[in-house]
């Protein structure tokens, strides 16, 4: 978000080299267009090439610049304004929910998750993954970890087809009386399933949010929702915001 | 959060060597030792030392590792739960504010910056800048931009010393009725100035919550407020969630 300096600090090098860069981007490329390569932006700088890929890196980190495999180091558009929790006061997979099942199975939850479910690390819980698109592009995967004896009813074996487990498993969460819910969002690193999904290398960084719901008195879901930190700007509606002109994705526009 | 497979995907080498390693954190490291340094941990895994790196890179990421400036890569504790927007419905530096003030000066906002406040790029805005305590450490260093046009009463250049200038300019937003506002997060690279105040390097991977203040029928203020990634997990109460025994930051612990 700009470089604006309260008092002078020393810079290492690469960041002054990024900051030029930047404004390169800003004068000299469109959004999609490909990067000359290291070799020759080096040269043009008159930097070291470890310089450059420092700078390259930092750019990439903030939203600037997207690496592609097979396709090179590319000017990025401005990251996506993502809205999440809109559904804060419904469960998920209910009316207007940005999720696409994808498929459901039984499993174990991680150690942390169970311990969140307060359910022992070997009890059954139902996995839904589910997908995000925005614009024709994944934002998001996510994982729902909800335990089989959260949901008694109506989910068995028996149910085929992974998207139809989805809906059985989210339609017996949505006859709970849905007391809360709470979020929290950390960087994160794309597990390999995960990267996949939105078409990252795994490793890649990423912003988890965590969203836990609340009935019954406790925790009966955890959803563990993985979005591209590349592309995505989660935003938070808090209801209360009054609608302007210029509260448009374009408003943070660079 | 865990290495749950929902099908078997082809994984590189130190997406491998990463799960073997969290479970050593796990099992034989606690929080704050030091770890053996490359050249021994890769000989004890058996893999080439760009392995090693990338595999510890990874766990920097998602918060197992922290590598500090003289003292090597240690155990990390878990990220603490950082509350973001528990004053939303009032002005920055109202009472129970997190914040402390450190500087003020007038400036210019940065171009994205300026476009949020309707302001042209050349116009003086007050620049304040505030730090975020928590437990001892800091975790997030602020800047909040407020065109001098916003709050033309009282602020004058004869305030002398930075938190007296932030009181004064504070003291002005807080006079206006505040309508609402709203919150976006994205992945940033912390600015030299901020990794300072952080006690980071600069480009270190960040947290970056951009808060739009809305009176008068537009936004009137704009906060950046940078968090460190490797400590902080933000935390968004909607003040609906109901108080359980387990929702201490202890849950999420892994």
């Amino acid at each position: 978000m700009g470089t604006t300096q309260l008092e002078t600090v020393p810079e290492p090098k690469y960041w002054h080299l990024k900051t030029v860069l930047s404004d390169a981007l800003d004068s000299e490329f469109s959004v999609g267009e490909v990067l000359p390569n290291e070799r020759e932006l080096a040269a043009r700088f008159g930097v070291a090439r470890a310089t450059l890929r420092q700078a390259l890196e930092q750019l990439e980190l903030e939203g600037r610049l997207q690496r592609r495999r097979g396709v090179g180091t590319t000017v990025a558009p401005p990251r996506m304004g993502v809205a999440v929790g809109p559904e804060r006061h419904s469960w998920p997979g209910s009316g207007g929910d940005a999720w696409q099942p994808v498929d459901c199975e039984a499993g174990t939850a991680p150690a942390a998750i169970a311990r969140v479910l307060g359910v022992s690390p070997d009890e059954t819980v139902h996995i839904v993954r589910r997908n995000r698109m925005t614009r024709g592009q994944p934002v998001a995967a996510e994982l729902l970890y909800v335990p089989t004896s959260a949901v008694p009813g109506g989910v068995t074996a028996d149910v085929q087809g992974g998207t139809a487990r989805v809906r059985a498993v989210l339609r017996e969460l949505q006859r709970l009386d849905l007391e809360g819910q709470d979020r929290a969002v950390e960087l994160g690193s794309a597990r390999a399933e995960d990267a996949k999904q939105l078409d990252r290398l795994p490793g890649a960084p990423v912003l988890v949010v965590t969203t836990r719901y609340f009935a019954l008195g406790r925790t009966v879901a955890v959803a563990v929702a993985t979005y591209r930190a590349d592309t995505c700007r989660l935003t938070f509606d808090e209801g209360e915001s009054p609608r302007l002109a210029a509260t448009g994705d374009g408003a943070y526009a660079r």
